[in-house]
């Protein structure tokens, strides 16, 4: 490392109301810092972007305090070691983490774990063998208890959870039909993620292809966008379905209340349950889900779909693909 | 029985939008049946008036069909065999079951149980010990899975169902917190039934006083109300906690579409569960509840606030008290 090289970072300039433009966000440049004793440089080479991130910068309580202006924004990482004073974290060592939406980053260590890019490539560690893969086997069998021959929905089926999400509930014997946002995507989630079907919910009634496509209702689904879709499967559930609420991407930049599903009385008549769930809570399960994921990636059960731009000064517009559904497949900046 | 006696029924005449009004009834007499081989005709001493009929008479696929136009209108009913063909029937024989809005009914005794009124007086067999007891004890212990210590909060906490799960929850070592329509039913709540505080959701802040009485979070949400109350009681959960949906009487009259739970998301956040019942799928457990029930009966620890109208003639008027929170306890037509 030269001591005249600069550290870009992108920092939380204002919150947003809505959809968060450009001006919420500070893109400029610092020294690189340099470790100190016990601690290690980290060059990250990919960054995730998750809508979750629209959750973080809103100043509201919530599983976890929001970014504050003027920090650097929050973001899951996957990089290299290219200085140590730790002996856990030999320089070329390959990590991932939550070191934020910049360059370079010093850690101590400890919110770090090591990763094998001879296993999956480097970035696969956050997608399938990361927080989405993660978010996705917990929610699902978990939370959602998949059985075989179960009808399961996944909206954003070709997004970075919600393919994992329906590939998982496939390789558990449900018949899976997925919602995305272009025949591209839908061609993408049947004919290579191996979904029974996928609606396009922005050509197709919602409505009509739910009940031809789950004539005998949908035991289980996964949502991560709330709004019209929910209501629309929740018309349609099976006697003691099971919702999984894993996020509400159609709703974090509403600028009024987030749309409640209106036809949430359903759950009574089909003695269903809506369930919420947080990842962080399974990090003691993580090795067991990573090592059952690995072993599907090996045998091709198991597939991700990556959307990688280039350069960090892009994060503004590249955020905003999530909620516009832009992005196909996990989206992820390379540095 | 003189042949001559008439028999005085209230039918469907129309669906209603909204409000169920006057004009949605015809009440009208017919010639009392009577009772051929096998059959039994049963003089109907109480009717109970649910918040579940608004249901019943909606147009819509159900867990149980809708009552037709014309039809005799659906109600729980606690009577007396008046003439018997049948020996498991005896004349004298009390007896509850659905046998509609009207004096008299013929029935073939299978739909129809026999009940001891000298274990509890007839009305409470409508009652605590009849469907609504049922559903409050069911969906308390059963799906809210109470634990001792939990903060439970009820709504309509002085009607038929609420004030039976909030007595229940007491017996099971709960704080339990209710919300009710007037001062006179909060303190009755609070004084009488033992709840631990009440909230007068006409004049008081709910959102306030939620925070003051539940200021570790809401553990079990037994709804019965929907509606912004609803909404209110999600912004409190606490981790992994219980939303129990027993149903939604501020939106059954509601024109447009149901208000969905705007806060939602607060499951996620929560890792909570919100979740719908149907009574009737636990009827073979109904024994083991009337047994427990019986018992918190003798030993006074569950009371029973019963609201008795006169006429059967007032049932058009009467219904409609369930949902302007006029009624105060169980409602129930003394014919």
């Amino acid at each position: 490392m030269s001591a005249a090289a600069v550290n870009l970072q992108v920092r939380l300039a204002q919150r947003p109301a809505g959809m968060p433009r450009d001006e919420c966000w500070d893109v400029s440049s610092t020294p690189v810092p340099q470790p100190g004793a016990g601690e290690i440089l980290v060059r990250n080479d990919y960054i995730s972007l998750d809508p979750a991130m629209r959750g973080w910068i809103r100043d509201v309580r919530s599983y976890i305090p929001p970014v504050q202006i003027g920090e650097v924004m929050r973001a899951g990482t996957a990089g290299e070691v290219v200085a140590s004073g730790n002996p856990k974290f030999a320089v070329g060592t390959k990590v991932s983490g939550w070191l934020g939406v910049q360059q370079f980053a010093v850690s101590d260590g400890q919110d770090l774990v090591s990763v094998d890019d001879s296993v999956a490539p480097l970035p696969l560690f956050l997608a399938t063998l990361g927080m989405p893969g993660m978010t996705a086997y917990f929610g699902l069998l978990d939370v959602g208890q998949p059985q075989p021959g179960d009808t399961v929905v996944v909206s954003a089926a070709a997004g970075a959870v919600g393919q994992v999400a329906g590939q998982i509930a496939k390789i558990k014997g449900c018949r899976v039909v997925g919602l995305a946002g272009s025949a591209e995507k839908c061609r993408y989630v049947v004919d290579e993620l191996g979904f029974d079907a996928c609606i396009d919910y922005k050509s197709e009634s919602v409505a009509d292809s739910l009940k031809q496509h789950c004539p005998k209702g949908v035991n289980l689904y996964f949502d991560n966008v709330g709004g019209e879709i929910l209501d629309q499967v929740l018309r349609r559930l099976a006697p003691k379905a099971r919702v999984v609420i894993c996020g509400a991407v159609s709703q974090y930049n509403n600028e009024g209340p987030t749309v409640g599903p209106s036809n949430y009385l359903t759950l009574l008549v089909s003695r269903a349950r809506m369930e919420g769930f947080v990842v962080m809570d399974y990090a003691s399960r993580y090795r067991e889900a990573a090592t059952d994921m690995a072993g599907w990636i090996a045998s091709g059960q198991l597939l991700s779909k990556l959307d990688i731009v280039a350069g960090l000064e892009s994060f503004p517009a590249t955020l905003r693909k999530l909620f516009t559904g832009e992005n196909f497949g996990k989206l992820l900046i390379k540095v």
